[in-house]
């Protein structure tokens, strides 16, 4: 049997991805290029970066951060680049590893970094708010508590840096999964703040860009490992075991794309085409600001998450 | 320890069914009256049934349209109603029971019954186009055959009585999932073409109508079962066995439903909200006429699915 290597649809060189949701064949350097070009359009069609901007980046240290640190940095100028990675503070996940990984891709690229944590933002690590909150009885995750911390320091890192924007590394996956998450809510609100164009809704929040929202999970992690970036040594102890429904829903949209290849890129498609144009957006109105530390919270509130959490935990 | 016996929020009797999705408990009157009202506000919110209309109602026989046929009854006069049930023809699967019954129901409320079959409207029945098509190796399902071949002869019955609307029982569980399915296929037509405003697309079209779009599946079983409505006795022998992505999607679903209830109402709710005011369909053109038999085809087609069908299948 003659077996002849699939070629590049597009240099016609040595095949080496096959990309479902198109049909087509790549060679590396081409798949590479496709998903620079693919980010370049959304940071353009949406107007996420101009020339002057200064982007505070969110870098975990994952393969998804790489690849946001990485394209970034071939699309915009690297000294207005700044990478971000804050440290939870828990014991046996350090981050050590992935900071000196980080720091050495943003050496390679010209981009400046800087790293916090917890416990210098807040006064608390994650471990100790997790060992006072099991203790008080509340019920929060500690996925929760990281989530609010990590948006909020990226936030007001931001302001203090005098960024412009901040830009995370949250890929097409994860895009679609909270699409239909915040449609089974209902919620109609966080609905419209998922687009690309969504207005800023406070003073004091920088408006956030998620550039790799088209690019699918396998496409990151493919193109972090053709790149030579390492995988995660450390895995954070508190990841949830549990099958919640987001990990169903997750579950179900990858059988689905896995049937179907481009689902979830038709999903976003349908999703954008409906707001590109129309944007209803017109009465969401400005966000509330919290009562004790002046930052923004959600509507219906007068003291933000982060306030909360430290008051239930530590009882000030 | 004393039990109380939970009382109906409206009336204060004893209540008998949980409602999830308001988390209120009503008596049988009650829950019955509310499934009623919802249909209502449904109708006269998209202007569905206007006072003169002549409506003929798709009966299959089953819960869902023996609850079209008793609400509508109810909200419309009910000479002005017409129930059909369409005969696929398949042996051992003769619909007797199910059209005794029906005829029952509309004598019962003054609604005109009338059935036909697919052999006397298309010339073959389900079993011998099913029968041709493994012959010839075409690779539809019979479920396919059977959805276009309804769909067509309820349009087309619907312009010989005269009906200038017609009405399926699809229920909030099918909405949703439908509605889904667009989304994943990327199918914006399709997406446009489930909302109750979207506008007729050929003039041979009749506006059909979905009054129970807001009533979950388990209202519409509960409803029926209250109503002294029997199971249904036999179940179509092509039936499909194979768990397809609709299975799959309607089992996710589900779940999402039983831990967050409300959650398909939610959803309906927000694309009802995206529509109702933007109505985004300006650039859906009409549908093309079939050549052959010069009823409405989809978009890019010259011949019709049902011409499509009968020629692959006899050759003419």
């Amino acid at each position: 049997m003659l077996m002849v290597a699939p070629k590049c649809y597009k240099c016609g060189g040595v095949g080496q991805v096959y990309q479902a949701h198109t049909g087509r064949v790549l060679c590396k350097k081409c798949f590479e290029e496709d998903i620079v070009e693919r980010v370049r359009e959304q940071i353009k069609k949406y107007n996420m970066i101009e020339s002057g901007d200064l982007v505070l980046m969110g870098i975990s240290g994952g393969k998804d951060s790489f690849v946001l640190l990485d394209v970034l940095s071939k699309l915009h100028n690297p000294s207005n680049l700044i990478a971000l990675t804050i440290v939870e503070g828990v014991t046996g996940y350090n981050r050590r590893i992935e900071i000196e990984r980080t720091e050495e891709h943003c050496m390679e690229r010209g981009v400046k970094y800087i790293t916090t944590s917890f416990k210098e933002e807040i006064g608390y690590s994650l471990e100790e708010l997790v060992s006072q909150a099991s203790r008080k009885g509340v019920k929060e995750s500690p996925c929760t508590f990281c989530g609010v911390l990590r948006r909020r320091i990226l936030n007001t890192m931001a302001r203090r840096v005098g960024a412009n924007k901040t830009a995370t590394a949250h890929n097409l996956d994860d895009e679609s999964q909270t699409l239909l998450v915040n449609v089974l809510r209902g919620d109609y609100n966080r609905f419209f703040r998922i687009h690309p164009m969504s207005p800023r809704l406070h003073e004091m929040l920088v408006r956030r860009i998620r550039p790799l929202r088209k690019i699918y999970e396998w496409e990151t992690a493919l193109y972090a490992y053709f790149n030579g970036f390492g995988f995660q040594a450390y895995e954070c102890p508190y990841i949830t075991l549990r099958p919640t429904l987001r990990a169903k829903l997750r579950r179900f949209l990858y059988a689905y794309e896995e049937k179907k290849p481009g689902s979830l890129m038709r999903m976003m498609d349908v999703y954008d085409s409906l707001l590109d144009k129309k944007r209803p957006w017109g009465d969401l109105g400005e966000l509330p600001t919290c009562i004790k530390c002046g930052e923004p919270t959600s509507y219906g509130r007068d003291i933000c998450k982060v306030c909360e959490i430290i008051e239930k935990i530590t009882g000030v």
